[in-house]
């Protein structure tokens, strides 16, 4: 294909079909390209170096055995007469809901009808959209970097390809007709309702992507009754939620009254290293109704027989014993490995005098070095050090103080990463 | 929850968010749940009865081995250091990629950029809509029986949740704005295309679902040509290809000048028995243009990128596998163990003098039953036979003479069948 430099190509026959207008106003971000493309500059010039990521998230370590051998004998068993089995139920095993609900929603009264397994919470996300359609108004978190939204679960994006966005503001890089709610260290990481508009939907993910703020108890009980008052649905993400150790809400359903204006997303990507596997789930209660009585759950029921045909039943095997209780120790140890890892980082850049956000509830820490830019950071630190980072300022202009940085990792690479950083930054 | 008639529930709050119009206009399709309550009041008549099922088409037979083994090695392999792996590519392993490339698309010239790996074709139907938007006109076969498709690939549905048909007539059960192309056994089971409207998008499957016809060489060049003349785009869905022995084509890339205006859309489901694992893909060629010149591809593969985060690893260390030399000769012996279950019910049909159209290219017929009420002659085989079938009239009144037998089952069930059938019909 010869492209040219405005994306179109040089074929001489073209249809008659007309692009999805609403396509052309999806911006693209050069954010993890820009940064690939340093990476690989950077090994060139470097080609012995150990580069150590601390850039995109993603799982590093090895499931519980006892998680990779229940996938391996369900599919080993699919060879066999007694053993194999076709389509499961799109919404997933009954056993599976049965566990989620057990697992995470203990007390909270969610019933095991109201959890469909998913493939993904980022699948999910864009499945809510087909529920809502064109016509909602949406609010999200501004953690003061408005793109990593998009980037990390695809909120916005997802908005602008169903149509309830308008333009792209192109100084300041956001649609029109989505609320941005600003929450950075001012605020607690969390809005101020009271000068909130009333959206239809407000997208809420706590543990939260970059800054790693959780929500308290205090914060979510302002949130819910907020939806309340406005006759609002929250959409609340909490793929990162079994980070959080210190007694702060895992799951919006803590909180009275959440039930009837909450729909949650969450996934086993970040609890069970299920990145590659392919599993999660959304919580839709019965008592979550539409102006007209109508209850949601009936239309996402719908939308996921219609668009979606459950998620791999290896998969689920593999869910399922992940929730057993050998299963769950395994798991947890994960997370443990994955927060030690996030508290080894936090001492670091504590040690060295700087302020980092986030590390104690969640797998991420947001680095503010005051007076710096963040992609002259990114190039120093490379080039020093050979570690990659995420410039903050990719996510917005004021991010341009800030460095992300994952605690996803093995663990000698977050304990050389963190010598380096110190004998780069001491 | 208290449902009342209506659908609505009793409790005392709910939102202000207006129920998505789109979804209101969706029309709940009662064949199989009919079929469902059905075959249970049967069980309850007679408990001891050993029923047969030749309604819903599901793979019933074991995996090869080979494709299994894979599965369970990759899976083992998670819980180790050097075999795990975290996210994949959205679009699907470049090594999967390539084999499905080569494997169906030999000479066709299809690039291994252009196919991208998907859960399953009906969760790429609705991405493709997403892709389209709401403002796309599209046109269906009518195989007789519009409903069916709704049914068997959501190709209606999902263009109802997306926004291009209007409401639903509530005679006929067609949506406004949907152009349904009659196709029967009057005209070879292929719309005339001379007094066929243009529209944006024509959804075209064969082998069909249900009639079970395989389009001829000669009627995709008429419909490739058809595309080409009025800058439409085909969305060729070949998920039952493989099922075609007689040289007629198995992908719409084999007619000359498709790539420039087909999409094909397909399934490791009905081919390898995949039908829980879930696997899937969709072709985009580059040379697939937009009015404006601007690439499909680059389009579909945002959206893959923004709503979808990659099949299962694990379905695609199976998908891979299962194209491998030895696993592909296990693949078609399971097709070949249907096309025999196949041809064993079409000798049975034809032997009772019944005329029964399809299971020669695909894994369904639609057999004739002149002058007969088909739910009527669901209830008779049942109650008769124990045998579940399903009536050609929740298809659509035109269907009412007819019912539609999968060939997915195990052998003996099959030839049992055949044996009542048989023995009732004679």
């Amino acid at each position: 294909m010869k492209t040219e430099d405005n994306g179109k190509v040089n074929f001489s026959y073209h249809t008659k079909v007309v692009r999805n207008p609403k396509l052309e106003r999806l911006q693209y971000n050069y954010l993890f390209p820009e940064i690939s493309a340093r990476e690989l500059q950077h090994i060139r010039k470097y080609p012995n170096a150990r580069v150590i990521s601390l850039g995109i998230g993603d799982t590093t370590e090895p499931l519980p055995d006892v998680v990779a051998s229940s996938m391996a004998n369900y599919a080993h068993n699919l060879s066999t007469p007694a053993g194999y089995r076709g389509y499961g139920a799109e919404q997933g095993s009954k056993e599976l809901r049965k566990a989620i609900a057990e697992t995470f929603y203990k007390r909270m009264g969610i019933k095991d009808e109201e959890v469909f397994v998913s493939d993904g919470a980022q699948c999910d996300i864009s499945r809510l959209q087909l529920l809502f359609g064109s016509n909602m108004s949406i609010a999200v978190q501004d953690p003061i970097f408005p793109v990593i939204l998009a980037l990390s679960h695809a909120y916005i994006d997802s908005s602008v390809i169903i149509g309830q966005t308008g333009d792209v503001d192109t100084i300041s890089g956001r649609y029109q007709n989505i609320k941005y709610m600003k929450c950075g260290p001012q605020n607690g990481f969390f809005p101020n309702l009271s000068d909130t508009e009333r959206t239809d939907i407000i997208f809420f993910c706590s543990p939260n992507n970059p800054t790693g703020h959780a929500a308290t108890r205090e914060q979510l009980e302002q949130l819910v009754q907020f939806a309340q008052d406005n006759g609002s649905i929250i959409v609340y993400d909490s793929a990162y939620a079994v980070y959080i150790t210190d007694g702060r809400p895992r799951s919006i359903y803590e909180i009275p009254g959440a039930k009837k204006v909450a729909i949650e997303i969450s996934s086993f990507s970040k609890i069970a290293g299920f990145t590659g596997v392919r599993l999660g789930w959304t919580v839709v209660p019965e008592e979550l109704l539409y102006l007209n009585g109508f209850p949601v759950i009936n239309d996402f029921n719908r939308i996921v027989c219609t668009c979606f045909n459950g998620a791999s039943r290896i998969a689920q095997a593999g869910g399922l014993a992940s929730l057993s209780s050998q299963g769950f120790k395994g798991v947890l140890s994960l997370v443990d490995h994955y927060k030690q890892n996030a508290e080894i980082l936090l001492q670091t850049f504590e040690s060295l005098g700087l302020k980092a956000y986030g590390g104690i509830n969640a797998p991420y820490l947001w680095v503010h070095f005051p007076g710096s830019n963040s992609w002259d950071l990114f190039n120093e630190i490379l080039e020093k050090t050979h570690i990659i980072t995420v410039p903050g300022s990719g996510f917005g202009p004021a991010g341009k103080e800030f460095i992300r940085v994952t605690a996803f990792g093995h663990r000698e690479n977050i304990i050389e990463a963190s010598k380096r950083l110190t004998a780069l930054l001491s």
